[in-house]
């Protein structure tokens, strides 16, 4: 007997990521990749079907002297793969990893598309890339049909080749896709792709090669519900859906939310069933725009303040309504979608993020996984404001983070006021008001140009506007014809509304309308007023669109609590100033940082440093959506984050009241004096001034004394 | 710095395991068990609450010289032990284990009702214990009510508690029972008992401390359905139900339930429905009986042949009833019961046994679970028959086992036999017919004597019966006053019924009623004949119960599928005859194994190696749900058993025809002869020599050819 020879080894070389190692001859490429820890997509593992696998074999110095071509160490092109590149030409160079053994040194560049692990940048303030690594993995196997000899049932050939072609051992079946098996393993001829959870469970099976994978992520606000549907191979959004949450309709605020469910018996009922019937027709709309059918979304994340993750998993919420506001449950929450009564994929998984206490839900511990305060340098305080009907309020950096909730009152999302409305076309969500003239110029949702370019027309002020004209303008707005013009103001409009109105004097820092400026546009009814934004020949009303008292009043209410609640935890952490701030919400368009400072929504920082960057509980749920690692981290995060009861702070009502001033009462503010003198308020930025004096004077005498 | 000593050892010895080890003072006995490993029940793991701990300390004269009580080696009672034991006065000697820490060498002795793993006996006719170890654990915890500044969800305590407590990290609540844990843990003062299940999910919360744990054990026949409920906690059978499968309605074979599900768009909805409104009706039915409440049930076994199996998952039997009868799955199935439509506990589990084959169900894994031909010495071939409307067959030993399905027909069920019934009150279930005179006793359901000793009342004969007397007696019968009278024939007694007029020579081999006899219970119709069993004095019908002509067809085409199926069965094992039979089946009280070997539905066997073993499928299930470890044994027997399709066999046809002479046409048979000479009848026992004999010349002739 003689021994036999050790095979020859070769250099596998893999680009970008530099991994490389030595291999037998003979190896899989593919395998190669694995064992070098070098993450290529694969949902056939190896049957040439996918074609997600492919690399490009480069030339290389490092190759052995006299070989003219890196592709002759490779086993060449075998049917399989020479039919699969036939009816998908690859660019030059390319080859199925799957398909290649080793037979020399290679060098292998792994496009992006081929990389397991992609990036896809999240567009916001601050742009982040979010790594792709999904809860589900989609895998296509192939198997053999029973025969009277082997009658293995149909799920245990997929589940022993989900073990030998994906090391996936101890994967269940979803028990209630078990009618659906023997139909879809004959429907695909023998072949099937299964969508796998988690390592351990198979949500969906579709007939044959597939590449579907969608999922859902949603943030459930007390006024606004918004939806992001993904393509979870690629991390693509494909569609946004949002809509007013219809339990708004049983309550504006939490309270009254939690007082219904107290008061009546199907209270809890109707709440759950309202959000749970809206979320169906959100996914069903997202899916429409995207060209699928709801049945293939197989996952969905969802983020919301405590109150709305209470009634979504039909938990009363009296015990957050009440002393010691103690949830249910803190932790994340896994549980079928169909449990909840979503219409998704049969054996779709619903992902809830932890609560951070009664009062601070899994809506924030979206936003600190999207804005990343926790990784804030020790020496920087951040702030984030989280702009919602309730408000939450972050405040820290890497070594500690504070969290607070604040009753802001829906009037930052359009509700409460009197023109009101939801981040929709037509909705104004710019407003610049000329200091000198106190002309007005806005701009809408869904219109390019602002209104002091649109076309004239008739010019028709105030009550020269015909009712005739009024049910044209009307009547074509509503049938989609002509120009989107003015329907009512959305958040982001009310807060640069009443913003420019108190740099250009016409609301006084007590939030009162000015009594001696006469304009046609103020229009007096007693003590109170309205502004006029719109005329009705701008509107599709064919009326006014105004900003009452009764508004700003309910902008200053809400822009109070936020405020004090940041000064609070300002004070519990015991620092004098923040160095960044981050102001999140889905009031419809970012607002301008300038705007909110000078409303007073928040502590003074360098403007530079102030950013609004959207609805950032929504972006954290779609990174949770689309990175499962970040799942993890959101549990560590919300049990990590110290929550401050503020209502319960001895100092808050004496704060909350300090803050009710335009812009507010309290602070010395270096930077928004500067803020207010650049924008030609100098009135505004004098009367900023003197209170930041009389403040330091206070502060002397006391440190004197 | 003075170095601490180690502190002092002791050696603790418990009884009856013997096991003991040496630990430091100051253990506590019950972590002193559990490290020696000595199993001993505790459901609040240390709280003094629940009692299951009690051991009883002995004294030994392994203890220390000078020292005269054990007991004085222990810490005594503290107050919270006293107060147990005031509420509950315990046995001398008796000490919560949870409450004692060692000072000293003790002797301890657990009993019976404090070990983790107790013991119940199945009383079959092979008595064997069953180890209850279930797949649901009781764990009482008691915790912290939230405060303002501790704001952690109601479950996420009870989490954690599990995890310190009892060691289950990462055990989930079923997300469905969310809605309900904030008023539990509030109804039991911040005290719940858990169940929890498989150490990874809490299937049930209970306020404050709770023994409740309850399953079902289901054997779904194509005939008959029959449940036990049991107590997990100690094994013991609370309640029994059985009844009709529904689905009977809808076809009485297998293969006609499958034609209804393919024929019908509605039709496996149907038979699915109608299974699972029987389930939920018995289960309430047995929870009545047993005085608890059906949602206090946690988990149900089930147990069913394939088609019964693929209907209860609500998966389309088309392909069990086509080549190649490809089951969609053969593994366990673990659901929730919910998913079935099951009202037990909301957080019911159900587990599904495993297939063998397309034809070989859960049922019988079942049977070999509770039989343990698995574990017969490899010297011995044993077959056990599991008599249903479709049979199935075991062979072999601890080396192989084959096994196989055979269409037998509902009759050993009382199905298609003119006066069959099911076992209940009032079904004949043996019978004795007297060779000289051809009278007839009998014995029913539900009352201890036989016929012959009923009170006479009016002897009454065939149409002497007055209308009036007749209705008198059946509205006493349907009112329950009165004795129990005949109502129809069970699976048993129609078994017997055959056999002994056969015996008696009243039935010839060919099953025909032999025509030169005449008799007043023998009522001749044309070419048939009907023989009468009751007199209508004896039945609560009013009419005479009687075995027609078609009677005995229908019970020689089942009893010649069940022979001819172990006959090939042997064949292919290579076996001449067999060393154990057991008889297994739902058939009403156990049959007479020489009745069945007269009959002809076994290979001839040692009389005293026959038995007859009741529902076996049932008591396979019933020690699945008393211990998790069987069931992955259940998962091990399903792959390992071996399915031969006899159907396909090419000698099936002809072994079927040679099996339908009573007893049959094929075997040496031994010890049948002299089984039949010993009961008086001589002429069959020549008859069966006879064919003994010419078979033996056939195959000298065979051989010498």
């Amino acid at each position: 007997m003689s021994q036999t020879a050790d095979p020859p080894t070769y250099r596998v070389v893999f680009q970008p990521s530099g991994r490389q190692g030595v291999v037998p001859a003979g190896t899989n490429l593919l395998d190669a990749a694995r064992r070098l820890g070098v993450e290529i997509e694969a949902i056939c593992s190896g049957k040439q079907t996918c074609g997600k696998c492919q690399v490009t074999v480069e030339e290389g110095s490092f190759l052995k002297h006299g070989v003219t071509s890196a592709a002759a160490h490779l086993t060449p092109p075998d049917g399989r793969e020479a039919h699969y590149f036939e009816k998908h030409p690859p660019l030059p160079g390319r080859r199925l990893a799957c398909a290649c053994e080793v037979l020399g040194d290679v060098l292998i560049s792994v496009p992006e598309e081929s990389q397991a692990r992609k990036q896809v940048v999240r567009k916001a303030a601050t742009e982040r890339a979010i790594t792709v690594d999904p809860a589900i993995r989609l895998c296509y196997v192939e198997v053999e049909p029973p025969t009277l000899e082997h009658q293995l049932g149909d799920w245990d050939r997929i589940a022993a080749e989900l073990a030998t072609r994906f090391g996936l051992h101890n994967v269940r079946l979803d028990p209630v896709l078990l009618p659906s098996v023997q139909g879809i393993v004959r429907a695909g001829d023998w072949k099937v792709t299964a969508t796998v959870w988690q390592e351990r469970e198979v949500l969906r099976l579709q007939p044959g090669y597939a590449e579907e994978a969608y999922g859902l992520a949603v943030d459930i606000g007390t006024t606004t519900i918004a939806m992001h549907l993904c393509d979870l191979r690629t991390g693509a959004v494909l569609a946004t859906a949002s809509r007013m949450n219809p339990q708004v309709a049983y309550g504006e605020d939490l309270m009254s939310r939690v007082s219904y469910c107290d008061n009546r018996a199907d209270g809890l009922a109707t709440l759950h069933d309202a959000i749970i019937a809206a979320l169906n027709e959100l996914a069903a709309e997202a899916a429409d725009e995207a060209g699928i059918n709801p049945d293939a979304i197989t996952e969905i994340v969802l983020v919301g303040n405590s109150v709305m993750h209470h009634i979504l998993l039909n938990i009363s919420p009296a015990e957050l309504g009440q002393s010691p506001f103690g949830p249910a449950i803190s932790d994340a929450v896994d549980i079928k979608a169909r449990d909840l009564g979503l219409k998704l994929a049969a054996g779709a998984q619903a992902h809830v993020l932890p609560l951070e206490a009664g009062h601070v839900g899994a809506d924030n511990v979206a936003v600190i996984l999207a804005e990343e305060p926790d990784k804030a340098p020790a020496d920087e305080v951040w702030l984030i404001v989280d702009v919602g009907t309730n408000g939450e309020l972050l405040l820290g950096n890497r070594e500690r983070l504070f969290s607070a909730s604040s009753p802001t009152g829906p009037a930052f999302e359009g509700a409460q006021i009197r023109h009101g409305m939801r981040a929709a076309p037509g909705a104004i969500e710019r407003v610049r008001v000329d200091p000198e003239t106190l002309d007005v110029r806005f701009k809408v949702i869904a219109r390019d140009e602002w209104s002091d370019a649109w076309d004239a027309g008739t010019q028709e002020h105030g009550d020269a506007a015909t009712a005739e004209a009024r049910r044209g303008r009307k009547r074509a707005a509503l049938l989609g014809q002509g120009p989107i013009l003015a329907a009512g103001i959305c958040g982001s409009g009310i807060i640069e509304a009443v913003a420019e109105l108190f740099m250009a004097g016409v609301i006084t820092p007590d939030g009162r309308f000015a009594p001696e400026i006469t304009a046609p546009r103020l229009i007096w009814q007693g003590a109170k007023a309205e502004f006029v934004l719109a005329w009705p020949h701008e509107s599709s009303t064919g009326r006014e669109i105004v900003v009452t008292s009764d508004d700003v009043r309910n902008i200053q209410l809400g822009k109070a609590a936020l405020y004090s609640g940041a000064r609070l935890l300002m004070e519990r952490m015991g620092v004098e100033r923040v160095d960044r701030v981050l102001l999140a919400g889905a009031f419809g368009s970012y607002i301008d940082a300038r705007h909110a400072m000078v409303l007073g929504m928040i502590p003074d920082c360098d403007l530079a440093r102030v950013a609004t960057v959207g609805n950032s509980a929504g972006d954290g749920a779609r990174m949770a959506l689309l990175n499962r690692g970040l799942r993890e981290e959101a549990r560590r995060l919300a049990r990590w984050t110290q929550y401050i009861g503020i209502a319960l702070e001895p100092r808050f009502q004496e704060t909350f009241v300090e803050a009710m001033p335009l812009p507010h009462a309290t602070d010395p503010y270096p930077h928004l004096a500067g803020v207010l003198a650049a924008a030609g308020a100098h009135r505004q930025a004098r009367g900023v001034a003197d209170v930041a004096l009389a403040r330091n004077r206070r502060r002397l005498a006391h440190t004197a004394g």
